[in-house]
C-alpha cells in the first residue's frame, strides 16, 4: 500500500511522537506553508519513518510522526529550522499544543479487499 | 485547562492506541452515531484516561486513546459492544485503517498565555 495518507512503518518496536494541537485562526497562509516545509523537512531527517496528519474544521489537529529512535526524535527537536519554527508557532498559530513521545510497541494494518 | 479537545492524561507512562482510518465516505449519519458511541463507551472503560479525535474533510482520521494500562486496552478490544462496531466498520466503513500500541514515556503541555 503506497497510500501517502498513511505512514509506511516497519515492524515495532519504533517511536511515535503524538502533537496535538489548537490552531488560533490566525495567519493560515504562512501557517500552511510552514507547516508543509516541516513535514518535507522532517521526512529528510535520518530516522524518519513517515509521518499522519489531519486537521479539522474545528483547528484541531493531530500529527503523528513515526522514528527509528529516540536519539533521532532528538535531533529533529533541536534542528535549527525546526526550533525557529516552533517559536513562531508558539508567538503566531497556537493556542495549546501537547507533544507527546511515545515507545510503539504493536501495530496492525488493515485493508479492505478490492475486487480483483 | 478542560478543553475536551485534549485529554487530561497524567504524568507519564501510559499507553497510547493511535488509530488511523480512512472512511470510504458510505453511511455517513449512521458512522457519526457509532463513532460518537463508541468514544462515550470507551470513557467509561476502567484506565481510560481520555482520547483525541480528529477527521479531515479527506476521510482521513486520527484517534488518539490513552490507558492506564496494556490490560486495559485489551480489556476495551474485547469488549463485546466495541468487537460488534469493529466488525461493522471492516465491513461498511473504512478502506483502510492502523492501529498501533505505544508506551507515552514523555509529555509536553504548552499553551498560549492569555491576557489576566
Amino acid at each position: 500500500m503506497s497510500d501517502p495518507s498513511f505512514a509506511n512503518t516497519p515492524e515495532p518496536p519504533y517511536y511515535a511522537v503524538i502533537f496535538t494541537s489548537q490552531r488560533n485562526g490566525e495567519d493560515a497562509e504562512a501557517y500552511g506553508e510552514a507547516a508543509a516545509a516541516m513535514v518535507a523537512l522532517a521526512a529528510q531527517q535520518p530516522g524518519c519513518l513517515g509521518a499522519e496528519s489531519v486537521r479539522g474544521a474545528d483547528g484541531i489537529g493531530i500529527t503523528v510522526s513515526y522514528w527509528r529512535s529516540e536519539a533521532d526524535i532528538l535531533s529533529w527537536k533541536h534542528h535549527a529550522e525546526h526550533t525557529a519554527i516552533r517559536n513562531r508557532g508558539r508567538r503566531d498559530w497556537y493556542t495549546r499544543y501537547i507533544t507527546r513521545v511515545a515507545k510503539v510497541e504493536r501495530a496492525y494494518d488493515w485493508f479492505a479487499k478490492t475486487a480483483p
